[in-house]
């Protein structure tokens, strides 16, 4: 049959979904035409919605479709403390785990300047202003540790200190619960070097 | 962070595909939100399109967003034969196969009493007239090779029995390229009791 038409062009345009391919694709498009149009349809009307209308906090540049997040409204909360994180998604994370109480800055992506991703793209220029401006008396680096995040947290600990902040990276070492027979040896030199007095 | 708003929306809807678990869609929606905002956008376009226009060829049952679809308005094809699958996509695999040059009946489905789907749902009262004309002369069963689809086989050729049709069951046997050591005792069983001579 000539993939041609509505449905092809379906198919195709749920390619662009990370980790779906045509055969994936077309599994989708049959499942939400033959079984699921009332979801298909919310699906598509929320996507629609989010696109237009979901950008960054002018703060902490948080996805969010208001002007200033949750968390950055939040009165209850330490405007003193900055945790930067490399996404939206980390932010979560870092909720979930329920221990920080601070405001968050989101680079989203790494500094990689064979990407063309330099300090500007992640919205340091503006952060730096406010580091400049003397409210913030923490910084908290949660970059990935890999590489570009490394790199990142450096160069952000950089500013810091350009601007009298305290810069904190989040400790490295074997996970809870993990058993050190199966922990890759960079993370086990980590942990050793990060040792604490108990 | 609570995981309210159009984020977390857009997170629930896209669980509704077949295979998204919650930490899929996350990634998902971040992923069309941060570097795939105009694909997210057609996307979703495309989506409620499909949605509002795709439809069943009046013929053939196929999906289609024209009245009658393109195999059947095809003049070239043979309208005698018709070839009986299960779904829209195994429509598209026969036609890769390039042997076929009849018209399709596509059944959404396979006879399956326990889940309330009997004749009716799969559009056989229909397609019971189209024998009873008398313009069909070779029925092809390629439903899938399941307890079920054997069932619907076994109905539709006892439908054509009663039409004076002939109806044709595909064959089942050992894969082009298959090793006989890697083919299951069932499959086998089919290729040797299927055996032709050569």
């Amino acid at each position: 049959m000539r993939r041609t038409g509505l449905l092809a062009q379906l198919i195709q345009n749920l390619c662009c979904l990370p980790g779906v391919g045509p055969k994936t694709a077309q599994r989708m498009a049959f499942q939400l035409l033959q079984r699921d149009r009332q979801n298909a349809k919310n699906l598509a009307e929320t996507l629609l919605k989010a696109v237009n209308e979901i950008g960054f906090c002018q703060s902490c540049r948080i996805f969010t479709e208001q002007a200033v997040c949750d968390i950055c409204q939040d009165n209850s909360r330490d405007t003193s403390s900055i945790c930067v994180v490399e996404s939206s998604a980390d932010v979560w994370v870092v909720e979930q785990a329920a221990v920080f109480k601070g405001h968050y800055f989101v680079l989203h992506g790494r500094l990689s300047p064979l990407d063309g991703i330099g300090p500007d793209e992640l919205g340091l220029a503006q952060f730096e202003q406010r580091l400049a401006h003397g409210q913030i008396k923490e910084l908290i680096l949660a970059t990935n540790s890999t590489v570009e995040g490394e790199a990142t947290a450096f160069y952000i600990a950089e500013l810091a200190r350009k601007h009298q902040v305290k810069a904190y990276r989040i400790a490295h070492g074997v996970p809870m619960g993990g058993e050190l027979e199966f922990i890759d040896s960079g993370t086990l030199a980590h942990a050793l070097n990060g040792r604490q007095q108990i």
